[in-house]
């Protein structure tokens, strides 16, 4: 049960509270397009749900609506960005495109970023290396929720990893997805449709293993990929750590449990070893190890072998990452996107209070 | 129940039987080495244990003993090295040499390799890096005995991913681990002792959940980590699958269910798309992203960090990814390494084919 509105209608939308905070109209545009990637693409929870969310962050001084993004480091095929505190939406193309640039002259970049804030879905800035040809990567770490193995402390985030390849007639592989069991986002379905989640999704305050939807408003925390020992939670731990070695402390961001949390209202953590959260990306020319067309034909190979892999059940052929998404944009293309009651009625608000129609 | 050697008692057995085979003299020691890296950190499937696997290849004449390995595409910051059919043991280590050198020069260094065969433990190659102050990474994709989401077919190999960061006064972050809930070793353990595997490890040739530790034997396949949909095995087979691409499609080696088997009795795929297995490795510097200094002290404070996350029990604090390797490395360096009966037999049964006494 929702509101069913068009993509444009939430694109103009969106860029309007943009403008209204202070965002040039470029930047506007940049973070309204941004989120609508996350809602055209289904990852609901990411998207203009979360407008108000990056408004109520800009509120409290802790997201700059004009930030001076620069280089603060670099080699041929590296650098550092700093995000001067301005919203990841706007940060992370920035510095994507100077990872491409990198590609572009050095065969391959990347990109580490500090003082940056939440930017959405990883898969969309890895998807923007797949116009010049190349492979693209993106993650990013975020506030903690989630206890390594062995603990029952929140000290990584869902931490997310995204991963773009460039085929020929096929479109791309795009792989997206956090390093934990489950993301928030799945969670949420299950809270609002009152349901418990399987084993191996959270574990309550003492580390003990949760069937509660709500466990994380106790105390309790997301589980690693794996969800428990026997089944190799500490490698998605690992995958977690990786992340946010990669993006946190490689770029002089905060990191591990001194991530600065989403919601506005949740205090900052104390004695932070770097600035804001971190981000990292990168991007290699498929054209920098050997010929294009034999990657793209070998790639196309590749796709359509997994497509045709046996499957256990005739009504369920196997998946290339990147087709459900797929899929689900060009259906909200053409039917709109519909939004929960409840994200719809959060939207109207924050319209009435910025003089915005929805 | 086994027999306990000394290190150098196996390492120089391992030299001299690659000696007997017709390597080089450096290239035996590599090899020799690179074996009993694995042994030392206790991954015993990787080890010495595979000896007589490799001499197999070479007699089937899979495996080259002389091989002219050289790079045949390249970039400042990217390459494809040819391993010329060469023992992986050797061809990597050359291959993320070429990677900390272009890392030394242009910041980072990304090569993929072709051609090549079984690589030993990944961790060893991502490690090399850490000794010039580089963040170290490598994969390889290996032949198919693992199932994507939704499949019942062998399309993937068990394709690990290691990452190497170096700390300042605190040990290495070491991460090497397989994509798949458990690795094929850990199955061999229970297949010994003639125990079930738990949910989520394996499935049968019918696709069905199953718990039998023969399974493979019996055309059934691994799971990629995550074990089932409910518990997002499409992240272990997608990150599988991004192991693959990088070592496999953009090198030009075989990928998916073309990459050759390791036992040397098992026929070859046919209608091969590319050459021998492939492997990815990438190294970064540290101070290529801001002063080593900052960087280093960052990585110790993750590090103390998270090794005093509250734990769930007070009998088992939480781990950083490295130490229970470096901690076995040092009982096995002063105690011996143990060898299984088994191991022991076919590694002396192989001695004497050569006259080489262990």
């Amino acid at each position: 049960m929702g509101t069913i509105y068009t993509y444009h209608q939430l694109l103009s939308f969106a860029e309007s509270i943009f403008l209204k905070i202070g965002c040039s109209e470029s930047d506007a545009k940049i973070a309204a397009q941004s989120l609508l990637i996350a809602d055209l693409r289904g990852v609901d929870s990411h998207g203009v749900a979360r407008l108000s969310g990056y408004v109520r962050l800009w509120e409290v001084n802790r997201i700059n609506a004009n930030p001076f993004i620069k280089i603060i480091h670099e080699t041929p095929s590296t650098g550092v960005i700093d995000g001067d505190s301005g919203l990841g939406l706007v940060v992370a193309p920035f510095a994507m495109n100077v990872a491409i640039e990198k590609a572009k002259q050095f065969g391959s970049g990347w990109i580490s970023v500090q003082n940056s804030n939440h930017f959405g879905i990883a898969g969309q800035f890895a998807m923007m290396a797949l116009d010049h040809e190349m492979i693209g990567i993106a993650m990013t770490n975020a506030s903690a929720l989630v206890a390594p193995t062995f603990s029952k402390e929140r000290m990584l985030g869902t931490n997310p990893i995204a991963v773009a390849v460039p085929a020929g007639a096929e479109p791309a592989f795009v792989a997206d997805f956090a390093t934990t069991t489950a993301a928030n986002g799945k969670l949420e379905i299950l809270q609002r449709k009152n349901e418990q989640v399987p084993d191996g999704w959270v574990q309550d305050k003492a580390g003990l293993s949760s069937n509660d939807a709500h466990e994380l408003k106790k105390g309790g925390s997301l589980l690693p990929l794996g969800g428990n020992r026997e089944h190799s939670s500490h490698k998605g731990y690992m995958l977690g750590s990786i992340v946010d070695i990669f993006s946190g402390v490689l770029s002089g961001a905060n990191f591990g449990p001194w991530v600065p949390p989403f919601p506005a209202y949740v205090p900052m953590p104390e004695n932070l070893p770097g600035k804001g959260i971190g981000h990292f990306f990168g991007a290699m020319r498929i054209d920098a190890f050997g010929p294009s067309e034999n990657f793209k034909k070998n790639m196309d190979l590749w796709i359509r072998r997994f497509r045709s892999a046996a499957p256990v059940s005739t009504d369920q052929p196997v998946i290339v990452p990147g087709d459900p998404e797929r899929e689900i944009e060009k259906y909200r293309l053409e039917n709109g996107i519909e939004l929960l009651t409840e994200v719809a009625e959060d939207l109207i608000a924050l319209g009435n209070k910025f003089a915005v129609n929805l």
